[in-house]
């Protein structure tokens, strides 16, 4: 039993997913496309409270961009504005895994995401009733080794995203392979059809799955996100916001800002009695190097 | 599984326990002792969201009262200052049965708290190594079925007071004799040395127990009520606050009223998506007669 | 809640899972090949107290076989033996799934079994330090919806083969389009590298998300079975074994026949106070017609 | 997360209630009386599989005994006819706490059970729609704290015996005073009206409230009890039976000694693939001196 106690005393790392790949301006005109409005961003949520931010590179009409020179340059703007950390994507459909990690070896952020499972992925409208998009997700182990290894070799810290309960379990063979160490850093997503639906217990058993001494972040996608912040407040766990996830700060109010979104779980944190984790406290609880 | 969506959707009924018996105006100068001042506070915690008001009676020095004329001029006190809800305590320790429910059957609020079984009661100081106080809380089956029986009659509701899980089940054998019908309305009191500690998993366990068609509340007890608060409104349940479980809105911030501990509450609620129940939705979600 | 009461009141469908397509006469002697092989095997665990088995068909030298002509070969043996109701696999890597369902619609045995979703399936070797197999098992949303609009308009119950608890929750859109009702049947698979682990609280996790008045059963992959077989007793399901799931009675002993392993299941049942439904009690609890 | 690998390899205790003191041989004509006949009774237990015998003394006429003679005769014809571990119960109503622990000092056994809370302790008749008997079972904090202290200088194991979920946790304060030390024994008593229901996801919740490094085990009360065997093997911990808890090893099928039970308990945890424990090995994962 993880006691109320040291529940309270443990510090809340805030991430903001700045811009992702799939939403436009016309959806929400605060996404950020170029490098210069990713750390512009970057620096509105770390004033509000974030300690990461998690980037998708988009070329400057808003597109998604795998090239390492606009990854570079979004490294850049970010870090002459801010010292939050840095947590650069892997996820890409269609894209060859050689290019969906190469901005990570050669830039070497702090962190790197990666998938730990294949599902189908999908939303469904109920009033059409049908399928709004509907594809599989596919990320083998071979896929997830190799983005493993690319990672440690890098000295980057994988961020093991987790769409189902299964997936929190699919660490097990590199550990025993050696090919990973602890301590390791989870994300559950919760909400999307094809993964685990979004409750507070569904997120408890989620926790119960990874080994000691991991730390876990809770992504709530799209309206039951800050349910899901409230569930991973009241477990212990860290937290995700940002306009790649979800637009809106209340029903039917659009964020004007990434930070907006980090004030209200900065504030949805200190309500539980938790304090959100400075820089420097973000990477003491990551483990993270230097 | 209860849906989130379903989640988000219901209304969040918050009760505020407005005085208690224990605590002094030395500790918290915002308690109120007459019948004047738990009126006047009765009508802060509804205009701060509250649809429902627990109270304890109390001599104007403070001291507790079991007085049906004190509980009357509460009564009456509250009432014409706000439509808010009223529950009267019936929690009482070395008084008889019968004076512990007068108040109830004579003067009729809309409910009445019934604890729902026996257990130790205690408070432990890690620093002194030794308890604060501890004592067993004696409340058998032949008082739950006295105070049950007395409630019934009455046409109050019982607010069905569960201080472990064992104690959610104490209700089956009256359900059983048919003395009760469903819908109930339970409260789960979390962190009491001697009953559930207060987790998340804990309180999802506690809502395990009950019936069908049943609803809850969760009342942690001191420093962690607000992580309970945040428990309780992912998993779905209503809420209660005030200062007889906890003084304080934020870690050595007092509360100034009850007002301060509602609006706090009500935030929270909002900050999940979920709106505060009005007095006439409290009504209807308790099964209200009238 | 369940009450320990009504659990014990419920009969436990038994299913045995007969041959499977993947394990050999050299790694099991026992495993039926021929149609009548497989109907001697069907009566075997029928007369064991299996209510329902589970059908791969072969070639008559233990390959994989989708042919139509010997699907209804083995259901001729079969029904010439006993009267237990016949599932049938739909389970298959690179074979179109107008092949996968063929025997399903023409042949229209009580239940036809549907994989629920997309995953890794894989297995590792601790002592090797490397994965044994390891690919992507397809079953988009759009195979998903053809198998069950087959079997829906076949008149076959399907079989909700769940492998991970968000599987569980895939059933959802096609319930909202109408194309399945309840009560629904489900399975768990646990255990499998790629799905959910199979524990106990794992096992408790799936049951929860399902639809209330579903049915389900688990299947608990290799040497974790009989620890999963006491996990779905205890929580008041139902209940699979068979030589496509684990060939052992007991450790290092290896069953002579698929009665071997029914036999150990229903002794298991018995043993918690719960009896295995004859064929007329299953058909009832399946909701089956006629 | 308990690793189901790892849960085959935890050997079982199995221990065994001989006889109690409600029951009488009208009701069950296998319950031991005499010193000797409850000599035999442990000795039956411990060649049927049995590791730890619980065990209440009795006048020769079967009435309830405190007598530290009695206890004395009872523990040489134990000891004389075989190495099970003994453990006495400190249990009884309306007698001085002094007289409920005597024997544990003066005869020290390798096991003292310990009450570590209050609860309301009842029957329920649904027939009669009345109580078969309902009480208050007293066992205070400063009670449970004289226990121990006694135990533990006399350097007698406790077996923590606990009713509901937050009984537990009451072991904390004396952990925190440095009374006690880990690892430690819990009893999770399961099924009696006034504690938790007995429910597999109910025993799973008590076992997470215990210290890391502890071990426990289930007692079912009646006719659930097998359910709950099933449930503790599942989930990893140690089982107890005994015609103290229930005398039927099926259905309407008595014990005809308390080896009969002992043998069934041995099978059950055998087909989920787990041995019982020897006596040597209890004494090891009990972490008995000596």
């Amino acid at each position: 039993m993880t006691e109320p106690e040291s529940i309270l005393a443990r510090k809340v790392i805030v991430t903001c997913a700045l811009t992702g790949v799939a939403a436009t301006r016309k959806q929400c005109p605060a996404i950020p496309y170029t490098p210069a409005e990713i750390g512009e961003e970057a620096r509105r949520a770390y004033e509000a409270g974030a300690s990461v931010v998690h980037i998708h590179a988009r070329e400057d009409d808003g597109s998604p961009s795998h090239r390492v020179e606009v990854y570079g340059e979004i490294m850049k703007e970010v870090r002459k504005r801010s010292p939050v950390l840095i947590n650069f994507s892997t996820g890409a459909v269609e894209v060859p895994k050689e290019e969906r990690v190469r901005h990570i070896t050669e830039l070497r952020p702090e962190i790197g995401a990666l998938n730990m499972g294949s599902m189908n992925y999908a939303k469904y409208n109920s009033t059409k009733k049908g399928f709004v998009f509907n594809w599989v997700f596919e990320n083998s182990f071979d896929t997830i080794q190799f983005f493993l290894d690319a990672m440690v070799k890098s000295g980057v810290k994988p961020e093991l995203e987790c769409f189902d309960v299964g997936h929190c379990y699919n660490i097990r063979p590199f550990l025993d392979m050696g090919l990973v160490k602890g301590p390791l850093q989870f994300s559950f997503i919760m909400g999307v059809l094809g993964g685990v639906p979004a409750t507070a217990k569904n997120l408890a058993a989620m926790a119960e799955q990874i080994p000691e001494g991991s730390i876990w972040e809770v992504i709530g996608i799209s309206h039951v996100q800050w349910l899901m912040i409230a569930s991973a407040l009241a477990l212990g766990g860290n937290i995700r916001v940002g306009l790649e996830d979800n637009f809106y700060v209340a029903p039917n109010v659009m964020a004007k800002s990434n930070g907006d979104l980090v004030e209200k779980a900065v504030r949805m944190a200190r309500d539980t009695g938790r304090e959100p984790a400075t820089v420097e406290e973000a990477k003491s609880l990551l483990s993270l190097a230097g």
